[in-house]
């Protein structure tokens, strides 16, 4: 199975800048966190602040901008929990081109509102028909389906949070750091994983999974892809994280990922309140895993310098007010 | 009078660079708000993102860093409403030096804490007392005084934002916008107004106040400062904006400022809570009111691209869901 790789990330970075410009994506900061201890400085890589609030418009951007310019003509679709969605509308804006969403019932309305707001076709479906009913969408209408994460293309797109990452920490001289990323269908740590091993074979890479949502964890030991029930991967609060790896991202997984750690709900909702009184960011709850981490798990991580990855921000006032209330 | 210039901000730049690296200020990005008006495009320069939480750490590690050696070894001190105290407490902490600030008793308890966290020493007194205090404790141990806002090396720390702004636009290739910039001393106003006036002429600055402290509004039209009473003055939730300008801050803002707008309490609550929903940004009310200028302001202001600076993020969790919960 061919892998992503560093050189594939790049040009992943010159696709982008080349075709978007600053209409891409943010290059994000590292941020300090002061608060953080003298053994752990946590430095925070805030994707919660690309402008449609999440690391996904990476891929659905690169996906889009390697179609040739015929295929693209005819439009993108998507089938998504909700950010992945927002991403390919916004990517569908950016090229001016038919976007249609296929959006579970159950995603949070912030979500499904942002998406329309981008001039988006939304279709709201139950969560198992999500993705039979955009391939049929995309048969119908010569569109091409951007796949959440098991393509080369969006992975490739996640890279470039890598590659960023890499730089960041080398111009802070703190080659042999610890980076923390968040694992669902596996895009964005696939993507990350092979940057930072084309960058600097001293960084180690940790997933982070709700403890409700742990099957990558369980499969890594295993050794192969393990199946956990729809019901009992959504019970999280993170929604964003309740997908499972595809053979693809699985592979990329096992060959770069050192270790996974997992956290509880109850320290997903602390680390979101954190977030929010201590940095300043609004974190979803999936974003907020690797904070969670940080903070509640640091007897299974390594100690030095280590980067969160707050992949992405999109909450509900409510469930934000729920946290910040503790 | 001697105006900061476009080669002290160059300069200042030069200075926490080379002095402190990558434990210096952060650079922060130009955040796109895809919900903006078309005709309008927001930009958000989320300085709530520094270390500290504002803006303020510019400035008072620049002050620091242009001390000679044996003056800085004997400490620092400040008297602050808040974010500058916490910004001075930054920077004893970068440069290793004993550091003591004077709180008003009515500053929220994050940003006390947090200066305290930071290993300075916390005086708290009333409001009116706290010049006085800073000053004494200056003579008597030999420390440094670090102004808030009333001095060149706190201008040209700040002036670094208007840099960092200037270089964004134009490689946004949108040199004529729009630049809303917070007003209480004037300290940051003047320094990014230095800034953008020495990079690009076309660039549009202009000052946000609460209504309830409108003080520079005022003076401007009367063409020179006006007084208003401290009661008065501390009335709106933006506990950062309640100071005034110097004669050295206002001579700048009458320089380089086109326009003062003002916004209401409401609609700085309302920012504060679609910054936090919408931007991913959790800002204070001072921060925040360049936000509600841009949202609720618009017939004041000019059309076309708009950056609105974000000049803080300490906010208690209280005040901060009350704003959520609109």
């Amino acid at each position: 199975m061919q892998l992503i790789t560093h050189a594939d990330a790049l040009a992943a970075r010159e696709t982008l800048t080349r075709q978007l410009g600053t209409a891409g994506p943010v290059r994000t900061p590292l941020l300090p966190v002061p608060e953080s201890e003298r053994d752990r400085p946590l430095l925070l890589k805030p994707e919660s602040l690309q402008p449609i609030g999440a690391f996904k418009i990476r891929g659905a951007l690169h996906a889009t901008a390697t179609l040739d310019e015929r295929t693209r003509s005819r439009g993108i679709v998507a089938y998504s929990s909700g950010n992945h969605a927002r991403a390919v509308a916004y990517a569908g804006r950016a090229f001016d081109i038919p976007t249609t969403v296929v959006v579970p019932r159950t995603a949070p309305e912030t979500k499904v509102a942002a998406a329309r707001a981008l001039g988006a076709e939304v279709v709201l479906v139950e969560v198992a028909e999500r993705e039979a009913r955009a391939e049929r969408i995309a048969a119908e209408t010569g569109a091409t389906l951007i796949p959440p994460f098991d393509s080369p293309a969006v992975i490739a797109g996640q890279a470039t949070v890598g590659l960023e990452i890499a730089e960041d920490l080398r111009s802070r001289e703190v080659p042999a750091a610890t980076v923390l990323v968040p694992i669902s269908g596996g895009g964005l740590i696939s993507g990350v994983g092979a940057a930072l091993a084309g960058a600097d074979a001293r960084i180690r890479l940790i997933g982070v999974e709700p403890l409700l949502a742990a099957d990558t964890r369980e499969g890594l030991r295993a050794g192969h892809r393990v199946d956990w029930p729809v019901a009992e991967r959504t019970r999280t609060r993170a929604d964003g994280l309740t997908a499972q790896p595809s053979e693809l991202t699985f592979e990329h997984i096992r060959t770069f990922v050192d270790d996974v750690v997992t956290v509880t709900e109850e320290e997903i909702g602390e680390a979101v309140g954190h977030l929010a009184t201590t940095c300043g960011l609004v974190a979803e709850p999936s974003g907020a895993v690797t904070t969670a981490a940080h903070r509640h798990r640091s007897a299974e991580l390594p100690t030095g310098t280590t980067v969160a990855v707050v992949s992405g921000g999109n909450i509900d006032s409510e469930r934000l007010i729920s946290s910040l209330a503790g």
